[in-house]
């Protein structure tokens, strides 16, 4: 559950099929230049026969420059088959955020909190709403509040879609954040941001999807609530999960409990599963995840 | 989370329709003759109108028998109106319990281990399986096991439940427990049973329910797996929630970890959502618990 | 672990000597002008004979005002003997809270973002530290910032909490809260501000009393990191508990790991046991506390 | 928190100075015969300086037997420094425990049912009491129990530690278990038996050491109650930390509650400890523990 260091690292993820002498092959090449691993993550999936690794060099160990470390991982990459995955980011390159929301503003407010705190590896850089309640809690913190009415018909929402496509689009974000957005993403705009759309859902899914997760959780009588933290697919709160975490309740909460008591489970597991998706640590693999907390 | 003290006890429990007033005119009754309340619960439940209450009461403070407290309390719930659902029970009267097992031993293991160790308010009275693995488990621990083969063709399976049956009810118990039982019970037996039969199923209900429920969460690819203890009805696992609680799992775990993992909750929320039961914290609200625990 | 409805109440908290017949004695009182309890605590505490209880009235069911619910009240109290306690709050008065702070922000922006969504029944009325750090973060929120400079030594602090004690006090506060204030406040005011100054200490107390406990439990090796929010005493980390939480941690987090994880569980049992301070919920009994949550 | 497949392994662990290049080394050492690297797991500690790593191999891809498995990697380790530790043991060869119990036996009934599930990679040779009271559920599963009255008097049980010593040492067991012993070890035994005697405090360590724990939480009124299983050192109580847990408590809580409540936690915090342990999970590093869970 960890990052054992803050020192600047060049962070290797890779996928691909599964053969002996994986593992060997990344890590000789490191260590021939004499790269120091500080954090390393291995995940063979047996179903599957797939092969997953995060391996965060530390910057100072490596003796050229980020794209000549690309260039020369290439060829290894090669090595490992037509189907390998893999990208190597620099931990010192700040990433760029922008977040959707509507009138919710937990989830907002503990974002900008953290980015302010640095505890955040990414800017927030522009702030987009359906309504404009969070304007003045975003512009509080130097974060640029775009207001954009969504009309009432579902079927006459397309240009304000394509507004907020175009707004997102400008910050080229490694991260567009549904901080409690409750709208639905059109399938093209799901497929465009594929892999960097990341959702709250306030329930433990796949229990309660769609709308009101509390109001049905008290109609079941659930004994704990929670929230699930996803990337966004074009099947409605079924895309691969990146975290989930509950909370307690008993009979004597009401609707209104859970929903203040939820929000404490929705604004920890958004924040974690924002902060492993900046850090390279989610790897996709189908509707399932590799997370190297 | 309690049972302050386990001296012997009369427990009233009660549901009515709201109004004030009924806690002054229960503990009223019950401070008239000096009764001394050892545990209270209340709760109002504002949806439907409806209150219920547990008071367990210090038996060495009734000056008279059970029955006459009994005979006595029958006049205050009839001021309470007819809809008005009560019972008094003696904490030290030891409850009984039957047990309906297949092939998986864990939560078995557990129960007999804990009304070993004065763990759980009842005497296990015999233990039903539809395979005879588990007989000598029961039987090192004194318990009689019986064996009731059923057929693979599920249309066939009447006799063996008329058996079953039987079984059971010869020794009119408090709680049978389906401790991971494998079979659905037909409608009739659910009626027959209605707020005594409890299961264990291991998932976080209404997550993944039915059959192979650590392969769907699986496939999900969810990140805290469950179980859940519920009261028994006719729509399969979707009986009132007495208690649940999860264990968190991450991407290196398959199927098999889970199964392993995931006995280790349903242990624990089998034998909360039984010891509950017996004790008379349970409350059973439509579809909903009310659990004083 | 709630608050059933959020309309207008009278909450009555007492606590004096056991004996057969209080509950009666309280709820007939409340019966009789036809009041509706709407949440309702018990609790005998077998070891020190001390009884316990929070009432919630619906106020639209009390005829009279507050302070004459009070003055009939003050007879049954008088019925209960001379050592009861007791108190009746206005759920709708608005409480007041002044909270002291050093550098670090994560809790004080937590709180105010509780504060302006509502989620927290009291009004921030001003924010002091005893470095500016926090300044502009508390007046983006419109609170006012008080900026007390500490001397580096100790001994030569007593001005500083003189002139802290004044800037307290001219608000009158139902909470004083040391959201990360890392100064141990003089034996006098904890006398002053006895059953309301709350300290949060980030470490499951016991556990790591002091300075660094973060480092200490590193040192240590524990698997788990907590969080204690408690009243403020003379004895350092020592008073009564009102809420603790924990965080699981493994080998691969280090002091900064802890540090940010820790920071989630933090905010939250600050939230909670300041809400449950706030409502009435927490009667403290010797080094012990009573939570009707 | 997995064991991603079940079949034959061979499992390497290793410590050693850290330097770049060791992952390379051991890996390309695995490639050169064709192993397939079913779980691997690394940790680099930053403060110390210190490498640890977890290989498991397929035993099927291993063209040699374990003996040459282990002589042809003396080479590698050598080459890692002299202070370099490994072992590589087979995961096909059973593991031997042996239990030292008092009079509780809950622990006890736990692990024998973990061991006739298949859930613990150990066979339970023999179980030791200071008190004959858990013989026969003992012996029901088949297990040799034998009895070593201890006396009063702390200073006269040596010779009762020397017949300990001796019928544990007759099966040179992986584990010496103290599941809920109550004895303190004299410190020759302690270590005698370093790295392998692993005991259960039934606290959340280093919170209430030592004798009554649960008393002791319930005067201090602590919130959540937990148990710790780590290995047993000269210094009670304070040996290296395998693994925690906790579970809430609340006020309504005496200390008979908090016992049958902890059991729950105490179970499966020392089976989770012993199984890591058994499958090599667990190395100690000066007083902490990496766990390759």
């Amino acid at each position: 559950m960890s990052s054992a260091s803050y020192d600047r690292r060049y962070v290797l993820t890779l996928g691909c099929p599964d053969r002996p002498g994986i593992i060997a092959r990344i890590t000789s090449f490191i260590a021939e230049f004499g790269g120091s691993i500080v954090e390393a993550g291995y995940h063979s999936d047996a179903e599957t026969g797939w092969f997953f690794t995060r391996q965060a060099i530390a910057a100072s160990t490596v003796p050229f420059e980020l794209d000549e470390l690309r260039d020369r991982f290439s060829g290894v990459a090669a090595d490992l088959g037509p189907e390998t995955e893999w990208r190597v980011h620099d931990s010192g390159a700040r990433g760029r955020a922008v977040l959707l929301v509507s009138r919710d503003g937990h989830c907002l407010h503990d974002l900008l909190g953290r980015a302010a705190a640095g505890e955040l590896p990414a800017t927030i850089e522009a702030v987009i709403g359906n309504h404009p309640d969070l304007a003045s809690m975003t512009e509080a913190h130097g974060v640029k509040f775009h207001y954009v009415p969504f009309p009432k018909d579902p079927a006459a929402r397309g240009p304000a879609f394509d507004e907020v496509r175009a707004l997102v689009d400008a910050h080229d974000p490694h991260a567009v954040v549904l901080a409690r957005f409750m709208q639905v993403l059109p399938a093209d705009l799901c497929e465009h941001w594929a892999g960097r759309a990341i959702n709250i859902h306030h329930s433990f899914l796949p229990s309660f999807v769609g709308a009101r997760p509390y109001h049905q959780a008290f109609v079941r009588g659930v004994k704990l609530i929670g929230a699930t933290c996803h990337y966004v697919t074009a099947e409605l709160d079924a895309g691969p999960i990146i975290e989930q975490d509950v909370s307690r309740i008993d009979h004597a909460d009401d609707v209104r409990d859970m929903v203040r008591q939820g929000r404490d489970i929705e604004r920890v597991v958004l924040a974690r599963g924002l902060r492993w998706h900046l850090e390279g640590r989610v790897l996709v693999h189908g509707r399932r995840t590799v997370v190297f907390s």
